[in-house]
C-alpha cells in the first residue's frame, strides 16, 4: 500500500473566507454530517464557518469519476463513503480542495449552486459523524497513568507493571456515544462513599470529563489477521474530539476486576468533525522516547505523534468560560499506530467506522491535566472558576468544552470543539 | 406493558416430525437466519430438523396481519423484526405455531408449499442470528468468581467486595462475534509467562473457553432512563449459546486495571437459534438466596432463574467427543432481568440486537465447572479424554460443544449447540 504515502497537495487559499485563527482553512476539509433547514442529514465539509453540502456537489456531478456511489452522498453517517477505504477518501479531499481553490471558477462562479451547497454554519445542526461499530478506549497517557496510580497506590506503584510494555486498553460503549453539543443526564448508580458500610444508590457526586481524541477506522482484515505497524495508518481515516465522561464514585465502586463500565457508559460526547491523518501530516512529530524497547510488533519509526494543542474550558451555569487546561496530543507514549497493531495482533477485526480513543491526555505538568480526577488531585484542591466559584468536579449545568488545533508556518489546522453540558439526574 | 405477560399456549404437536430428544418440538419455535443452495441469508425457525424458511411464508401471505413489512422477512439478520418488539414477535411465534399445529391444513397440505418453504437443516447454512450493537459480559456466576479468585488471591478474599452487590460486568468487542462452526485461529499476543523476566510474543499456551449463555435485547428507552425490574423481561427476546473464548496468558498480563481485552475479542462463538423467553417460560425457577438483600433497583421476585441443562465437551482431533461439564444456567446468582437493570441504571441505552452475556457458568460442583482454567484448576489436574490424551487447555484441532435445553413433564425444549474448532495460530 505504499502508493498511500503520496499525500495530495491542498490549494493555499480558497474563494470561501476562513476568518483568521479558524480551524478550518480550506488546507484541513474534515468530514461531517449536517443538516440544514429540516432536511435530511448527509455528508459535508466547511471551509471557515462555511458548511459544504456534498450531496448537492455530487447531484451537480463535480465528484464524478471518484468511483463513488451515488447514495454514498445522501447516506446520514460516512460510513458509506469510508467504505471506499483511504485511496478513495483521500482523492475526494484532494477534488473537494479543488472545488474550493481560490482560483477554480467552476463552483466559485456558480451562482445557483453556490446557493444550494453553501450553509453557514450557525443555520446547521451537525450530526455524529459515523456510525460507530465498536469503541475501544486506551489509557496511552503515561502522565494520566502516574497521576491516577500515584493517587491509589502511591508514586513508586503508579504505573502498573504491563503500561510500559503494552497499550492498555479495554472495550467502550458504542450505544450511548452523542455528538457535541448533546447535553447529558447526570448518571445514578451504586457506589461506596464509606469503604466500612454498605453500598448506597444515587446521583453521581464525581462527575468529571476526561480529555482524549480518537481516531476513526477504515475497515481492516478479515478476523484471524493482524495490522501491522507499517500498515497502521493506511487504516486510519481521520481523528476527533472526545470527551470520555467519567463518574469516579461509581466507577471506583465497580471496576475491580473486570474494568469501567456504568461509570463511564451513561455518556461520550464525540467532536462533529473528522480531520483526516493527511491533514495532519505537517503537523507529524517525534512520540516521548520509550523507556523500553518495545516487542518488535509494537515498533515504529518514533514518528508517530502529532502535535495538536488541546485545551479545557468550562462555561458555568451563571456563562463564564474558565479555561482550566492546555495539553497536547503529541505526549501520548503510545501513538495511534501503536494502539491500533496492538488491538489487532490477536487477530481481532476492525470494521469500518470502528472508534478507537487515546485515553485521557495529561500534559507533564499541572496546568495540563486532562481530567478533574487530576487537575483538583482527587477533590483536595478546587479550581477556582472564573464567576468566583469552585469545582472539584463538574456541577449539574456546567458545560464542558474541548478544543483542539496543530499551527506551524502560518498553518492553522484544528478540530473545532466537542461541548457538553451536564444536565441533573433524572 | 402488562399485557406482555400473557404467554400464548403453542400446539401440542406439529405435522412436522422431531425426532425424540429434539430440542425443537412445535413448542419451541426458535429463531435463526440461514441460506440454502446458495440463496440468500434471511428469516427461519425450525422443527426437529427441518428448517422452516419465513420468508417464502411471508410471501404466500401466512404472515400477513401482523404489522410485519415484507422485506423484514427478506433481511439477513433478525434485527429488522425484532425492531417491532415484545408484543409483536410474540404474535409471529404464535402464528408460526398455529400454522405448523398438527391439525392446520393450511401449510400442511399446500405440497408446493412445503416444497419452496421447507428444507433439511443439513442441507442449510445458519448465519449470525442478529447484527450485535453492543455486546456486553457479566461475570454473575458465583462459583465462578469464586473458583478464580481462590486460584489468584486464596479463599479468604476470593469474592471482591462490590461482587455481592451488583452484577459484575464489562463491554465485549461485538465484531469478533462469529456463529457456531466458525473456526477461529489461536490467538498471538503478549504475555509474561515468568513475572520475573520482560513479557514475551508468541501465540497462547492457555487457550480456554468459557460456557455462557447471552440474551438478545429489543430497542430499549432512550438515553438517560433506566430500565427497572419490573420491565427487564419486556425487552429480552430470547437467549442463546454463547462461548466466550479466553486466551488466560494474554488476559492475565494485560487485564489490570482496565479489564480484558485481547484475551477475549479475537473470537466469540453464538449459537445460531436464538430462543423466545416466552418459549423457556415452564422451565422458570428460583434464583440462588442472595447473601444480602440487594438495592431497591436491583430487587426482583426470586423467579427470573431458568432451569436450562448446558453441557461442555470437547471433540480431539482424532474424533472423540468427551463430555467434560455439566452445569445449569439456574445456578447464576444475577439473572437476566438485574443483569438488565443494573447496565441501564445509569441512563445507559440498550438497542435492538444488544447481546448481554452471563459470564462463565459454573455449577457448585467441581463437575460443572464452566472453563477449563477451573476444570483443570490452573492446569494442575489435567483432564482425560475419551481418547486417552489429556488436557489443560484447548490444543489445536480441539472443537468445543456446549449444548443447552430444558426439560420437564415430558417437554423439552432447547437451544442445539454452540461449536468451535481452534485453528493453530496463522
Amino acid at each position: 500500500m505504499s502508493d498511500l504515502k503520496n499525500i495530495p497537495v491542498m490549494p493555499k487559499s480558497s474563494w470561501i473566507d476562513a476568518p483568521a485563527g479558524s480551524d478550518f482553512p480550506v488546507q484541513n476539509i474534515p468530514f461531517g454530517i449536517f443538516s440544514a433547514e429540516g432536511g435530511s442529514a448527509h455528508p459535508c465539509t466547511r471551509v471557515g464557518d462555511t458548511v459544504v453540502d456534498l450531496r448537492v456537489l455530487a447531484e451537480a456531478g463535480l465528484l464524478n469519476g471518484l468511483a463513488i456511489e451515488a447514495e454514498d452522498f445522501q447516506a446520514d453517517t460516512l460510513n458509506p463513503l469510508m467504505r471506499h477505504g483511504k485511496a478513495v477518501m483521500r482523492k475526494l479531499r484532494q477534488r473537494l480542495g479543488e472545488l474550493l481553490a481560490a482560483e477554480n471558477a467552476t463552483f466559485r462562479d456558480n451562482a445557483e449552486l453556490r446557493k444550494k451547497a453553501l450553509f453557514p454554519l450557525e443555520k446547521c445542526t451537525l450530526h455524529l459523524p459515523v456510525e460507530v461499530g465498536d469503541y475501544t478506549d486506551f489509557y496511552s497517557s503515561r502522565e494520566h497513568a502516574f497521576n491516577v496510580g500515584t493517587m491509589f497506590r502511591g508514586p513508586e506503584n503508579a504505573l502498573m507493571p504491563n503500561w510500559l510494555h503494552l497499550p492498555v486498553g479495554y472495550h467502550g460503549r458504542a450505544s450511548s456515544i452523542v455528538v457535541s453539543g448533546t447535553p447529558l443526564h447526570r448518571p445514578k448508580g451504586q457506589m461506596r462513599p464509606k469503604p466500612e458500610e454498605p453500598p448506597v444508590f444515587g446521583a453521581s457526586k464525581q462527575l468529571d470529563f476526561e480529555l482524549e481524541t480518537g481516531f476513526i477506522t477504515f475497515q481492516g482484515k478479515p478476523l484471524g489477521q493482524q495490522i501491522t505497524m507499517e500498515e497502521a495508518e493506511d487504516y486510519i481515516f481521520g481523528m476527533v474530539l472526545f470527551n470520555d465522561w467519567s463518574a469516579r464514585d461509581i466507577q471506583s465502586w465497580e471496576y475491580v476486576p473486570l474494568g469501567p463500565f456504568l461509570g463511564k457508559n451513561f455518556g461520550s460526547s464525540l467532536g462533529a468533525w473528522v480531520v483526516t491523518l493527511d491533514a495532519l501530516e505537517p503537523f507529524r512529530t517525534a512520540q516521548p522516547k520509550p523507556e523500553f524497547e518495545p516487542l518488535p510488533y509494537l515498533r515504529g519509526n518514533g514518528k508517530q505523534a502529532f502535535d495538536i494543542a488541546l485545551v479545557t474550558a468550562i462555561t458555568t451555569p451563571e456563562g463564564n468560560e474558565t479555561v482550566i487546561s492546555r495539553s497536547n496530543f503529541k505526549h501520548l507514549y503510545w501513538s495511534m499506530a501503536q494502539q491500533l497493531a496492538h488491538h489487532t495482533v490477536n487477530g481481532c477485526n476492525i470494521r469500518c467506522g470502528d472508534l478507537l480513543a487515546s485515553g485521557t491526555i495529561s500534559a507533564p505538568d499541572a496546568g495540563g491535566y486532562g481530567s478533574m480526577l487530576e487537575l483538583s488531585w482527587r477533590g483536595t484542591k478546587p479550581l477556582k472558576m472564573n464567576d468566583g466559584s469552585e469545582r472539584k468536579f463538574i456541577h449539574d449545568g456546567d458545560t464542558v468544552i474541548m478544543r483542539g488545533h496543530c499551527e506551524k508556518d502560518g498553518l492553522r489546522i484544528g478540530f473545532g470543539e466537542v461541548r457538553g453540558e451536564i444536565l441533573p439526574a433524572l
